[in-house]
């Protein structure tokens, strides 16, 4: 198996992404190789400073253009084509990678990969999927901002991805699918939800626990949050602030009381570099997308989930699940 | 003034009412009167427990029925004409009162509201408001959960509902208007969302602050936070639970290493009690709705809220804005 890194996505690029390919390389297993993609002497000087690099299971791949924040997603694979991004992601349409992973800009990550990899059948809008924490296992989100004004067959399309991206790559069977909403009944919410809510009741190929309200979120009650993407970018957002602010008023009070308090398990909690970047889901491969500000830690963790996700054959899993569940009724 | 409080409401009702219609009485001035509503034998009960009632402050309305959690709210008024909160909203629109407090069912005291006090002219939908804490002062956030599948124009009501209520209730001259979104930029965001921005921007009558983004409202980035319901109902009920559930952690985790911590002054910020209830902007009149389950101080600041909205002639000044800004570009 061969995982195509960009090299160049992180704020520290290359030395964060050598150095979380490496981790990976010496932590993961002997069962894959990784391919740098980027300014080759640039990682070739990275390369260099670490004495535990396994060079036989580390390839370079020429890419002489960098993607950065202001260019249009949209054009990024036509005005940059030999881009990290465009030339990691050409590596994975023709085979020569079975994943691929980037810290780059996440519009055009995702615009290049629908251009390049192109959509599943059955899927009309892919989506990036990020994991909140709760009290039990954290929930895939999905839509997490990728895709606003979703109708309620898009949010079915995003059950059965998050379906089959939890069962094959956190290995939970029979994942159970919540719908956001903002009460528990069945005829709750805005027209959108009451539709979904019907649709995904429905669908046999799922394991639908009904409505999710807010408050029921970080009690783990499901393992996949449908949302459309502007309320899931709210929610999303919102978490992070609030368990900032959270823990800096706690901060400020004990130390007014002269404690200092340390919050090591929670911030281990709210880490999103534990998770492994956020998959985008629906097209024809594997790309998991993480942050710009990624430590090496992050990059490591995003390579265990790109190998989970080739070892588990998800993309042809979705594509067997949509094409049973999703496509006779478009048909 | 006379304020009229639903004595049947809470969960502890008639108790909590008696005890916090006391309270507001010695600690709030002299410059008003409370007519309790409600079954008079158990109202004079708990008044006899209080030997600091000033009992010539204190009225009686006989009210022989109660609304109950199941009672339909659409039909409350017709079916239970009798309850408590019909009786008290009918002596507001007759005059005899200048404010109504519930901490009856949310959806019934809303629907009797709406068909006893009336709708103002050019709001279309009555919205409750609710605080979120926030590091500064509270947002009043609108909607928070009535009113789903608004319009972009319903959004611009509320925001003026809502400029009203902070200048008059909360004394902020200027409050600042911010509009939930899932970017800065003006184009960020679903329609809905696009189409109300474009619409509050023009609206000179509005210190509009533009887009906040989930991560931007707990800072307190503005003083209104305009949004449709749905998404408004979502982040309020995941404040209350992420807020819980960080300190949950926090707590568990201070534990294990044998310190006690206590978190008194995050409580307090976050101790809705502290609030004094919803208001329900947009009807011809001052209706404040509390939680079931408050508390004899939640009811006594919930009389402060109600008498400072008289005071400073709040319902007088939502018609007279309305009529400036709403009802031209409707007629």
């Amino acid at each position: 198996m061969r995982i195509a890194l960009d090299a160049m996505g992180t704020d520290a690029a290359p030395t964060t992404e050598v150095e979380g390919a490496i981790r990976a390389l010496n932590e993961l297993g002997e069962d894959f190789e990784i391919v740098l993609v980027g300014d080759p002497d640039l990682i070739g000087a990275e390369l260099a400073r670490h004495d535990d690099a396994p060079l036989g299971r580390i390839h370079v791949e020429a890419a002489r253009e960098r993607v950065l924040h202001d260019d249009a997603p949209a054009t990024v694979v036509r005005r940059k084509p030999d881009s990290s991004i465009a030339v990691g992601l050409r590596l994975h349409r023709e085979g020569a990678v079975d994943a691929f992973i980037s810290a780059g800009p996440t519009g055009a990550v995702m615009a290049a990969s629908l251009f390049i990899l192109r959509r599943l059948p059955g899927v009309e809008r892919p989506s990036v999927g990020t994991f909140l924490p709760t009290a039990s296992t954290p929930s895939l989100l999905l839509d997490a901002g990728t895709n606003v004004d979703c109708k309620p067959r898009h949010l079915r399309q995003f059950a059965h991805l998050g379906r089959v991206y939890m069962a094959d790559v956190l290995g939970i069977d029979e994942p159970r699918i919540g719908l956001l909403n903002i009460g528990e009944e069945p005829g709750k919410g805005e027209e959108r939800a009451q539709e979904a809510y019907r649709m995904l009741a429905a669908d046999e190929g799922l394991n639908f626990v009904g409505n999710i309200e807010g408050r029921q979120v970080v009690a783990g009650a499901c393992d996949v949050l449908v949302a459309d993407g502007f309320v899931g970018n709210v929610l999303l957002k919102f978490y992070e602030s609030v368990a900032q602010f959270i823990l800096g008023l706690v901060q400020r009070e004990q130390r007014e009381r002269g404690l200092d308090v340390a919050f090591d398990s929670v911030l281990r909690l709210l880490d999103y570099s534990e998770y492994g970047g956020a998959p985008l889901l629906g097209v024809n491969g594997v790309t998991i997308i993480c942050h710009g500000g990624s430590p090496p830690k992050a990059i490591r963790n995003a390579v265990r989930v790109a190998r989970q996700a080739v070892l588990s054959g998800m993309v042809a899993d979705m594509a067997s699940e949509l094409h049973d569940s999703i496509l006779p009724e478009t048909a």
